[in-house]
């Protein structure tokens, strides 16, 4: 299996709902530095899994958006916890669908997965992996 | 699948058997930046796999008898060789029961498996990933 | 010159003032990890700059109050904005009063400077360096 | 399963061929700095998945070839685009080789897979990950 | 002293003149992950060092004309090695010009000095650091 | 000024003297991950500060009779506490005997000054720097 993998990161303000949360149910923030891996069990005629351009370029657009945004305000969270696991899988979505629809340059049916990986800070981080289709 | 990751480290001694090990055969040490992470399918109702405060506490706990010990000298290390392997082992079998008996502050069928990985240096590391069950 | 350098991190929100900041000017969040270093001429009778310890629990002590806070809403900050720059002054502010108090575990006049570097994400950073006196 | 990963890089200079590649297509260069892990299900007698000494010399057998070479100019790679990708499966092919003929020290029966990561930047890696069989 | 530091990347191809440089003096290639600092004694009116969006762009300015592009075949650059080291100071010398002309958003008197730092690989680094005026 | 920068490992058993140390005061051990860099003036007629596998050669002479060693039984470091300020000076005053010898490759007077930095951790990390001369 190949894998190509671009970073980006995000600053943005959030808080949670739960005891579980201790100090973080206050109104807090986090730079998410981004990890997205796509996986594909055979290289394109050009020898990569996808442009790494392309890639770099979907990134970007699926997290422009949430780039200095309050996500507490954000419609599309209303009622949500927007964990770093919660957006591991959002960003993950997102690509997905990017990757079913073409859009990344090849043929969704060629690309098997996708991987998510938020580094929220030196000590923590977590990741969604999940098939494309 | 979803994973959160949490980190710490040891500084510790030890010294290996076996002519495999050259110059390692005699009395050094490391310092064993250790990742964990731990593995769920689905996130609980407050969208986490567990609380990353609960992870940070349950692998400070596994690696408080290790830190600033000479590994040579631990009984339950006796006849072993103490490798950066061996170690990812003994860490993720305390961290897995810390899982199964609900530890973690979630029911222990839920988490999957548990990743840990130990960088030694900047050029090597090990890590062993095995089920929580 | 001697230095010892520790690192922590804090997750906070916060907006700044002034169209130089465009999109960063609405409530947004940042981790920062902070790198606080500590320099003596001479090291002292234990062969260390300072007790590592010690450097750890002072970097703590000072980012206490800004564990996920929302910085606009903090008195002291009132009117300002707590930009990177601005908050490495004021982290270097408190641990050099600590340094002149005695309270890092060595007379104040040994150490002669600090830095405090902050990284915002894995591509910008700031930092401050100026006397401890 | 067990892993052990051993990290060394190489400079070389490329071209590719293909409108996708943009700017690309122009020779230009990268530094790789790649990570060859090691996948056993069991340690062996010694408490290792292999030798790390073994495991970095393997290593940089495979990347001497290629060490401040212009790939283009090298007959293996005619009509071939050198991309990361490409090129992780190459040192795969030639790690994997190493391992069925016992060259890393340990029944090549005894590993189970190897993965080749080369990091090309700050933001951008690529990796392959198949059986040693 | 304040700096405020931003983080880009050139991967290009270059040769060495020279027995010094053994190998290298055949064409090979580097990525180059370039940190360029700015030191200013005292914050602007906004509380910064000088915009870091500002930062990113000088940065990215001069490194356009090198991206993915031969050093060899650069006519500004004929008769030179143009090592990591030297790099830096052809770096420094656009930045200290764009701060002196005032195109860094501050007037370049307000800004002391710029250093630059090129990371070749996991284990080798150089940086120049000098005056603006 | 230009500086160029390498870097090694080494992986030691020691122990400290002095209630200071608290539990460090037990025979442990620590990966020192070592940068030394380099820094002169002017480059030389290659454009370089010194050839950079002179310096890792340099480097790794001077780390040699550490490497896998129990540091409390050097002959050298006895009665030292060999803490990581401690032997960043050590490391230095070799470094600095080799520039001052022309063992670097370049008149020792045209070098101005050698820091060596070394990381204990991933939060720890101390260095010292000292003119050549």
């Amino acid at each position: 299996m190949f894998a190509v993998e671009v970073r980006d990161h995000i600053m943005i303000a959030h808080s949670f709902k739960g005891a579980l949360f201790g100090p973080a149910q206050a109104l807090h923030g986090a730079t998410f530095v981004i990890d997205a891996a796509f996986f594909a069990a055979q290289l394109d005629a050009n020898g990569v899994v996808i442009d790494i351009g392309r890639a770099h370029e979907a990134l970007k657009q699926v997290l422009e958006p949430l780039k200095y945004k309050n996500l507490d305000e954000l419609p599309e969270f209303a009622g949500k916890n927007t964990t770093t696991e919660f957006l591991t899988q959002h960003i993950h979505e997102h690509l997905a669908a990017a990757a079913r629809e073409g859009r990344l340059g090849r043929p969704g049916n060629e690309l098997s997965s996708i991987r998510v990986l938020i580094s929220e800070s030196h000590v923590a981080r977590a990741w969604y992996e999940a098939p494309v289709a």
